[in-house]
């Protein structure tokens, strides 16, 4: 390890290498309150330093974990003593804006809401948008393929990445840094590298597609009586409003309670009697008509006998109240111990998945609180789950939780990825021939496997141990 | 080889193995006169039977070109006389449509018009739609990454397959069947088969994603008087439709001339002496506003001045009209020899490479004609190049086209693909380092190079000499 610190030291040069407490002074993420426990970060400024750095770590067979801004929830970013950390923090410039091609350039290590506000000052959106913007970086998010609020409207990172630049493990730097939509010259080699979790490549720039900044934004706040009439709803909406709906939010009643409540901030726009309310919004072209367009949409589900009540947000402070409502995810943390969860399942067969999960809570916990809500549209649902009287009753809830979706074609992760986290679950999700075919991938890109080894899936047996040997 | 025919026979039944004038009669694409070189034509009928037909090829070691619908354009699906050719003409089953979470799931051998018409009659829509439409196929749609008409607003073939399945090489069946818009556990492998024009596997069966049916269609064609307004216009009418937007068709004056003037069947709805001209459509959800809507839009256009002349289709009719012109490309076959070519790159930089790519033209042949038009809000341009006094002046013209893309990034191939036509100028969109991973994914899955062999970019050297010598 010394003469890799070394080698490491040289390619970085000055304040390049952190060691130490430098290192694990740091939290090991930003909603966590453990320290790193690697105690080694590398901190590269340029590409070419990026893959000398992976060139040396893959001779000596040295794990190598990419860090981007650590707001990831299911412990990909997590290291272990002998790991060598690659943090991007000091590849963060935005390299260019093309406001006629409608893209930026950007390296990985800049943070989401750089992006959105330099998009912003050119009359253009990023759509991407989530609520660790203020840490997350474009490169993690890319390497989770995040989601976020308006994938309806504007798909996930995967829909927003038309070029990138990625290191393999053993430094090859592979840029495909395309502009265009279109682009069907050989394998589309950008996916390799989106919602692979760092374990293939690690990304160090990025083309993105930027959007016409929307010129109005309507928000409606709607309960609905049964669940069948949600998908209905969503239908209705994606169809009368054109192009324009960007979000679906669904809240289950207890959670509508939750965040509507105090000691919660905000009061509850509607009776809260509904079994489900939805926060609709779309985003617009026209500020004179859009909103007598989302009036008559509303109108159109009344009269369809789709909601029971509605409110339409008249100001752009309560359009941000009823945001703020729906964002107020913390409240949950007031029933502790809390788990969260992700998942995803086609829609019409949501309604009995919830059932069945909160059977399984009843049946293991007697008592559980579960606050259910979620992007209906994109077949998302997150939990909050509290159960048990400790951590110690995680396995139990993620049974509950995870169990019910073998079968029904469900998803442990709708937006989260895997991590270390979902990993034991991943068998729920994805066939054997599947993951067989991810570690087909895995070695083919990094045969040594050094690249955030053991997160989603582990590489062909004995693959970890050996590269510990050789790190030693 | 015998042997193999015996097996395939045995594993597919009766009428599962044609060989001979069998094959040999039939045409080697649905626009050619040539017919099909192999010998041998396998047509399982179940995903189980493909599994077992790759499994006994790729045991001998016998290259394998799977067929869907013919139409490509590229030469990708073009046999030599020792191939067998997988046929998926005996999987065409739409296997079912939920109107709810608004997927369809097929078989691969479907027919794109079929499947359109089934949405249709769900009160969906499938959103791709091109020229091949009677014949293509779901499986050569996703092999090539299908594009056409609506990429503007609902992207390619890759964004409309939520989940597929796949046998690889050695007759894995990977089924990736996902129903959800979101799904983040692991690798999202369905990315490996979609554009990689069956070199990595041979795809099965699909979930596509459906649409809400448009209620409305604003369909408005405009002259434009300088490059520069082209995308400040799209830019425009992209912001003030609010995500109806659906199409963005440019014509340049010669293209315009073509198909608006005897023998062309249509006549010109605004006057000749533009070089640009634009069909711009909107698919919209109220039937009652949306023209009300568009003309607002074309208002701000000229007073941005923008525009110099416009029309709004004020009749299905009329809307048909502006597009049998705009898509009645045929008429550029009246000056042969023609050449087609399919092409993307930053729209900054389009204005200076159509200027080159005539500046070569005439460099190399004196007088030529350039029909140019394109997706000008892909980024993707198509020219038809009259130049030369036969098929020879094809060399030419490919330099003349391609050789100005590279040092731009553009790209030899925006939707077509690559296959043999394109090959040898796939060096001008890609770097060596990226040719080089897309060798190693072949290697990974295809470790025989079985599938498609010598399509895109040629496998390791000599892998193509060792599979012909395994095959005999």
């Amino acid at each position: 390890m010394a003469d890799l610190l070394q080698t490491l030291s040289e390619i970085t040069g000055p304040g390049g290498v952190l060691t130490g407490t430098d290192v694990t002074s740091r939290a090991a993420g930003i909603w966590m309150s453990e320290s790193i426990e690697a105690q080694t970060m590398v901190r590269p400024k340029t590409t070419a330093e990026v893959s000398a750095v992976l060139a040396a770590c893959h001779e000596t067979g040295q794990p190598v974990v990419a860090h981007g801004g650590l707001t990831g929830l299911v412990g990909s970013a997590l290291t272990e003593r002998g790991d060598v950390i690659l943090s991007l923090e000091r590849m963060n410039r935005i390299e260019g804006v093309d406001r006629v091609n409608r893209t930026m350039t950007v390296q990985a290590g800049t943070v989401l809401q750089a992006v959105q506000e330099c998009a912003d000052e050119h009359g253009l959106m990023y759509p991407l948008d989530l609520g660790g913007r203020g840490s997350c970086t474009i490169g993690g998010n890319i390497s989770t393929n995040a989601g976020g609020n308006r994938v309806i409207r504007y798909g996930m990172t995967r829909d927003m990445v038309l070029g990138l630049e990625a290191v393999l493990a053993d430094g090859t730097v592979v840029s495909s840094m395309n502009e265009m939509i279109k682009n069907n010259a050989g394998y589309d080699l950008k996916q390799l590298f989106i919602g692979t979790e760092g374990s293939l490549g690690v990304v160090t720039r990025a083309v993105l597609r930027l959007r016409e900044k929307p010129r109005s934004q309507e928000t409606l706040f709607v309960a609905v009586d049964e669940f069948d009439k949600l998908p209905e709803l969503l239908k209705l909406m994606d169809a009368r409003l054109g192009g324009a709906l960007s979000a679906f939010e669904v809240l289950w009643n207890n959670f509508y309670r939750l965040v509507s409540t105090p000691p919660a901030k905000q009061r509850p726009p509607l009776a809260q009697d509904s079994p489900y309310y939805v926060l609709i919004e779309a985003m617009g072209g026209d500020d004179q008509t859009d909103k007598a367009r989302a009036e008559a949409a509303l109108e159109d589900a009344y009269e369809a006998g789709l909601v029971t009540d509605a409110v339409i947000a008249q100001s752009e402070a309560q359009r941000l109240e009823l945001w703020a409502m729906r964002d107020d995810v913390e409240q949950i943390n007031r029933f502790p111990p809390i788990f969260i969860y992700d998942v995803s399942l086609p829609i019409p067969r949501m309604e009995a998945y919830v059932e069945d999960v909160n059977r399984g809570l009843a049946e293991t916990f007697g008592t559980y609180r579960n606050f259910a809500f979620g992007h209906l549209g994109d077949g998302n649902l997150h939990f909050g789950i509290s159960a048990g009287s400790d951590n110690s009753a995680k396995k139990g809830v993620d049974r509950a939780v995870y169990a019910p979706l073998a079968g029904i074609g469900g998803s442990v992760s709708a937006e989260h990825g895997v991590g270390l986290d979902k990993k034991a679950w991943l068998s729920v999700s994805r066939t054997a021939d599947e993951v067989a075919l991810m570690r087909t991938l895995k070695r083919a890109l990094d045969p040594r496997g050094i690249l955030n080894p053991g997160k989603i899936f582990d590489a062909a047996e004995g693959a970890r141990e050996d590269v510990d040997v050789a790190a030693g």
